[in-house]
C-alpha cells in the first residue's frame, strides 16, 4: 500500500532533508526506521526538501510497503524506533498515486525571529535572535508586496527545472507569545515576531532569502521602495542576506 | 565590587551548576567568561545548585571582581564569550556582603509536562512527554498539601545538615499553551501541563521527586490520601519515581 504520513522533525541534527553521503538527514531516519519496522526497503518521499537546520512540524511523506498490520500499528512502530527529534504525527492509507510534492496545492512557512536586546538560551533552536529594533510597519508593507503570482528569481533558484515564477497565496507578520522563552516576569522576552508565508511552491532558499532582505527592510537598511524594484529586478544579487535555517519551519502542506 | 546577576540557561548539554571534574558545568563556563573577560579567578555563588539538565531562566549569581568599567559593559562582554546556551540577563552592582543563596527568600520553579499521545521533537527538550491521560484534579488536591511548613524527607535529602523541613509558599497547576511545539492546526499539541511551586528552599531533588509522586496520582497508581501517608510518612521510599530533569526550570529567585 501506499502511505501518506505527517512528519514533525527538530532539524537541528540534521543536514536537511534530502539524503546525502555521511551526513545524518531525515529522509535517511525515516528510511532506516521503516527498514527496521518493515523489514524492506523503502523509498521515501517528501512535500519539501527543507535545508540544513530547518524544523518541520508538518512535513508530509508518502512511501510504498507490503505492511499488513495497519496504519496505526506502523505509525506506532516507526515513533518506537525513530529518535526523539523525528516523529510521525499521522499516519494513513493512501491513493497508490499520492504523491506529497506534485500533488501539493501549497506550502506554508514559518520563519520566527527574537527581537529583543538579549539573547535566550532557552528556544534559541527555534527562533533568530535579532538584537536590534525592527520597523514592523515597513516590513508589513514589503511584505505584501510579495503576494500574488511573480518571478521571485531575486530571492533564491528553482528546485528543478528553470522557472521562477511562483504564487504566494498569503503572508503575515504577528507576535507570539511563549513562556518558554522565559516566563516569570523576565523583561524583554516570551515574544516572538513571526512571519507566515503560504505559496503554491517555493524557490531553493527563497523563505530565507525573502526574511534576510525583509530584515533589512526592519533595520531602515533598505526602503520599501527598494524592496520593490529589487523583486522586480529578478537578480539574485539584489537580495538581502539569507536568514539562518534554525528559525525556518514548514507547518503544513495543503492537498 | 560584589555583583549581582541573572543568568539564563538551557542546561541540556551541562552536568548541572555546580563545577565537578571533567565535565561541564553552568558554573565552570561562567567562571571561565569571567576569567577571560576580567582577567581575574572568580568564585561563583548561585541561589539554588541546579541539577544535570535542569534549565533556568531567573539564577542569580553574585560574585567579587575589580572590573572597572560598569555593570553594562561587564554584561556585555560576558554575553559576548559565554556560549550560546548561558546569557546573563541582568548584572548589577551588590551589597559587599550580597550572597544569592543565604539571602533569598524563596525559589520558584517550574516543571513543563507534554501530556500528548504523541511525543513533539520540537520542545522535547523542555518538557516530559506523558503519553497517558492525568488526572488533573487529583493531582491538584494532592499538590495542595504541600503548601505549608512541612517535613519533606519523603521527597529528597538536604542539601547541607539534616534538616529536611522545609516552607512552601504556594503551588500551582495550569496550561500553558504555545505555539512552538505544533503550530498550524496539528492536533494534540501545543498545550503543557505546567506545575509551579515556590517554597523557601528545596531539598535535594524535591521539586523532580515530588511531580514523579504527582504523576503516579495523575495516573490513579496512587490515590490523594496514599500521596498525603506519603508526605507525613518521611520515608523517601514512599515516593514515586523521580521525574526526568528535562521538564524542570528554575523560574525565579526571590529576595
Amino acid at each position: 500500500m501506499r502511505v501518506r504520513a505527517v512528519v514533525s522533525y527538530d532539524g537541528t541534527d540534521y543536514s536537511g532533508f534530502q539524503t546525502q553521503l555521511d551526513v545524518p538527514t531525515v529522509q535517511e531516519t525515516l528510511g532506516a526506521a521503516l527498514a527496521q519496522v518493515t523489514q524492506e526497503t523503502v523509498t521515501v518521499l517528501a512535500a519539501g526538501r527543507t535545508d540544513a537546520g530547518v524544523h518541520a512540524v508538518g512535513q508530509v511523506i508518502a512511501f510504498d510497503t507490503a505492511w499488513q498490520h495497519g496504519a496505526s500499528d506502523l505509525q506506532r512502530a516507526m515513533n518506537a524506533v525513530l529518535p526523539a527529534d523525528v516523529a510521525v504525527r499521522e499516519l494513513e492509507e493512501a491513493e497508490a498515486d499520492f504523491h506529497p510534492r506534485y500533488d501539493a496545492r501549497s506550502r506554508h512557512y514559518r520563519y520566527r525571529i527574537y527581537d529583543a536586546p538579549l539573547r535566550s538560551p532557552i528556544g534559541r533552536r527555534y527562533s533568530l535572535h535579532v538584537p536590534y529594533p525592527l520597523n514592523e510597519g515597513a516590513m508589513g508593507q514589503a511584505a505584501r508586496l510579495l503576494v500574488g503570482e511573480h518571478d521571485f528569481a531575486t530571492f533564491g533558484q528553482p528546485t528543478q527545472g528553470n522557472v521562477t515564477v511562483r504564487r504566494v497565496f498569503r503572508v503575515a507578520w504577528s507576535r507570539e507569545s511563549c513562556d518558554w522563552a522565559a516566563p516569570g516576569g523576565i523583561r524583554d522576552a516570551g515574544s516572538f515576531l513571526v512571519f507566515d508565508i503560504e505559496a503554491n511552491a517555493f524557490l531553493y532558499r527563497m523563505v530565507r532569502s525573502v526574511v534576510g532582505t525583509l530584515l533589512d527592510v526592519g533595520q531602515g537598511r533598505m526602503s520599501v521602495e527598494v524592496f520593490e524594484e529589487a523583486l522586480a529586478s529578478c537578480e539574485r544579487g539584489q537580495a538581502g542576506k539569507t536568514a539562518a535555517p534554525h528559525g525556518l519551519c514548514l507547518i503544513q502542506v495543503h492537498y
